[in-house]
């Protein structure tokens, strides 16, 4: 069978010298896709380094304005194509077509790259600063050299490594990137890749701007990441993996920024729980549910106070579980890596309340899982029964009292997301007020009464959060122009003759419109 | 004899265990100072980080302004205290006490000081960012953890860890502060801190805001950079030191800013040699024998163009090293290093002009050097002819030809600033603009017509710079309020209840003047 090519250099061809092959199984059918994929050895990654390089010196002389408008390109490409990449999207990840994959995350994913263009187009990443007085300006600009992207397979538009958020926030700062596709969904990341480089072509953007391999051996992705032909690098997956990358970038000092593993703590606090338990269950469990669990953002872990509201708060998520169908999962490994983490859970003492089991006469599956252990077992334990089961999966803890909703809260790993459900006429605010600035620091997002699993994209998000969540607690993967500024470095311009500036740094505002940081206050206007 | 002591917890008090204990040495007089300072073992680490972790705590319910309170009361301490600082530094520096300590490094210092309060008074740093449609709000607030500071030898004032930059930096985002002095100016650094601390006490404060100890063994340092409580690290110092530093950070997913060493290339174009060769010749000089070389923006590395004018700029450089007396450097280790530097050089190519040798009739002292070196053999061994000799030392790279200029700069590393002096008239316009856009990604800061000595405290300021010169390329270490986001993490609150909202995320603008960027731009008004 013959392999389906690498696009390299501006050439879709057979992959230099593969350590091997994969196919993509179909997560509905338990099957494999009929398509073979390379694993890419070394020759691939330095042959996609070295003509990278080259687009990162051709685009130090590209306007961001024609980055923009091959992000614009790529949009409609997609927009184009989107009976394709639903189809092989679905057949890839069991996602529902609709709503998720075409009226959700593919216009989520078309949003991302025009919000990108418009962040190049009015220069609002570069955070312009102009300091009068001693003729000194700076702005964040592109690194010197490509970014690779590492996507996750929880969302195979939005966060895809050749058309998602890393991909629209690393080209919109100027850098060409490096796709490995995960492997989870290679023709997906194919489809975004082609219709990518038929826009790099139209908009006359460098041949290298995009380029995909699927898959390498684990020390060539090492290689890749601590090049010194690469600039920076986005991952989204494992703890496991993005630790083992991150290492190897470390020690080259190459920046890496990982987004890893969350379990998104959810307090429901007493009176909350009074005032509107089943509403409460049924939301809790509806999030829970959400793409069968698979969201980074997904509410893993509740934490109550013993009580009868409580045991009520548990019967109705449980009831829910038990009615709604179980979803599909993504891979092959997703039942038993969900088994993994219930069995450790259950070791350490958990209950499992409802669910606990594979679903074994449909594609990938596993049951709908509640799980509950004492504050005390918690606190005893924190690391085991803190284990992310990527599914339907919940653990509630109960706390026999109010200082150990706190001493939970202590224990706590680094998330992206923790969520403080309280009573809406105050009853609860005493409580609030000690828990929220501890649980605050624990967290990248803090949320009131909302469940976390949205993430919208806002100037105003944190898709981020203390370690091991990402590897860094300054910056986020989803919102622009924030998201941006990872791929990017400072530059500074000591009297430096006007007409050699860039434009968003000379005396006249290159748009209009553009917002600078002159002199200590946020202007549009000219110097 | 008795050990000073260290500040751990709010009491001035011995060195628990100490590993050892050293004295500063007068680097004019080559004896050793009075005073014995403790090594500190596990033990005072140990403690230091739990008292400051109190402080963390205590901090979360402490408005900004109370912190702006106290860097202002530290400023006038300081202030109250500058003969004694004055003449501590000296005899601990060799650095002379007019102007450089008194009348421009002090104020300096104290300068920083307040603009971080001012910065924190007025949430500048922050950037708090708020979405209506989604009521999602953002800003950057202080870590987890306290902030450890290594401040280097050279600057005993405005780097110090007790009142430099990155600890007012570090203060000013919220944070407490471990400052580990440098063995250089333990002294000095002790003034500092009790200064800090009577005004942390002054003012309110958290009593372990400010601790201090002198020195640890490697060991223990690497335990500080990745202990569970800390935040991050700022340090400044040797790249040997600062790497190892960040391979025990990296591994704990603590971030740390390193800013480690840089030979600051400058180009000199033709014309302008042409234009004014005697002039640049007297600037460069100048700058590079400024505090004897010992600044980490020293040009020690300048590149020309074979030809009759770069002769005489060479010759010109090298009356002025030979004519002025070599500075007293502030460490023994200083002429060693500096021979050892040189001496590298020479064996891969590059000849003494003038200097080259260790001065024994003073204090701790080296000639002022200039080393030549073609731009072949440069090219043949690029890393150890940059090898930073911190002194006034310069190296100047003679290329045969415009394209070897440029082949020059592509086998730089990361460096903080780059330079390149032009004629006035245009007459190097096409060459700059060949040398500029790659010139430009090896360095944080790019110069025109000036030296990179001065490092003006401006928010379009950018001390930082790729790898190696620091850890991470998007970050300054000198410019308010840039450089206070490397001490602080991105916050999110969704959905969050107004009245929980931290200050400058609430509807009514808390200050009245206060920049937000509220739905796309940036504004002082109310929402």
């Amino acid at each position: 069978m013959t392999l389906q090519p690498v696009l390299i250099a501006g050439e879709w061809r057979q992959a230099d010298s593969p350590a091997g092959s994969f196919q993509a199984m179909n997560p509905t059918t338990k099957t494999a896709m009929p398509d073979e994929y390379p694993v890419s050895s070394a020759a691939d990654v330095d042959a996609a380094l070295q003509a990278a390089y080259e687009a990162v010196v051709a685009l130090r002389s590209i306007p961001a304005s024609k980055i923009a408008d091959f992000l614009e390109a790529f949009a409609a490409n997609i927009e184009a194509h989107i009976d394709e990449l639903v189809e092989m999207a679905y057949q890839e990840s069991a996602l529902p077509r609709e709503p998720r994959l075409r009226s959700v995350e593919l216009p989520r994913t078309t949003n991302q790259l025009r919000q990108a263009a418009a962040a190049a187009r009015s220069f609002s990443w570069n955070h312009p600063t102009i300091d009068t007085k001693t003729n000194i300006r700076s702005k964040y600009g592109p690194l010197n050299g490509a970014v690779v992207v590492f996507g996750p397979n929880n969302f195979p538009f939005a966060f895809n490594s050749a058309a998602g958020g890393d991909f629209a926030a690393a080209i919109a700062a100027g850098n060409p990137v490096i796709a490995k596709a995960n492997t989870g969904h290679p023709g997906t990341t194919r489809i975004f890749a082609e219709a990518a480089f038929e826009a790099v072509k139209a908009t006359g953007l460098p041949k290298s701007m995009v380029q995909l391999i699927y898959r390498t051996p684990p020390d060539v992705g090492y290689t890749l990441v601590s090049h010194p032909l690469v600039g920076a690098t986005g991952f989204t997956g494992s703890r496991n993996a993005g630790l083992r990358l991150k290492a190897a970038a470390d020690k080259a000092g190459k920046p890496i920024y990982l987004e890893m593993s969350s379990i998104n703590p959810v307090y429901f606090l007493p009176g909350a729980l009074e005032e509107r338990v089943t509403e409460l269950a049924a939301e809790y469990a509806g999030s829970c549910m959400l793409g069968a669990g698979q969201f980074c953002t997904n509410p893993g872990f509740v934490v109550l106070l013993e009580n009868a509201q409580s045991e009520a708060f548990i019967q109705g998520v449980a009831e829910m579980f038990r009615t709604k169908p179980a979803g599909i999962l993504l891979s092959q490994r997703g039942p038993g890596d969900i088994a993994d983490a219930i069995a450790l859970m259950q070791q350490h003492g958990a209950e499992v309340v409802v669910g606990g089991k594979e679903v074994t006469d449909s594609g990938y599956s596993f049951e709908n899982t509640l799980l509950r252990v004492s504050g005390d077992a918690f606190v005893q334990n924190p690391e085991p029964l803190q284990s992310e089961a990527f599914g339907a999966v919940g653990l509630c803890v109960l706390a026999k009292n109010e200082d150990q909703l706190l001493e939970i809260a202590e224990h706590l790993e680094g998330n992206l997301t923790g969520a403080i459900y309280s009573h809406k006429g105050g009853q609860d605010d005493a409580l609030y007020n000690r828990i929220e600035p501890l649980l605050r620091t624990k967290v990248g997002r803090l949320l009131n009464d909302k469940m976390p699993t949205g993430v919208a994209v806002s100037p105003a998000m944190n898709h981020g959060g203390p370690y091991p969540s990402t590897g860094h607690p300054a910056f986020t993967a989803v919102g622009i122009p924030a998201s941006m500024i990872r791929f990017g470095a400072l530059y500074s311009y000591d009297n430096v003759r006007s007409h050699r500036l860039p434009p968003e740094l000379q005396d006249k505002n290159p748009t209009g419109q553009t917002w600078r940081f002159i002199d200590g206050e946020w202007t549009q206007r000219d110097l």
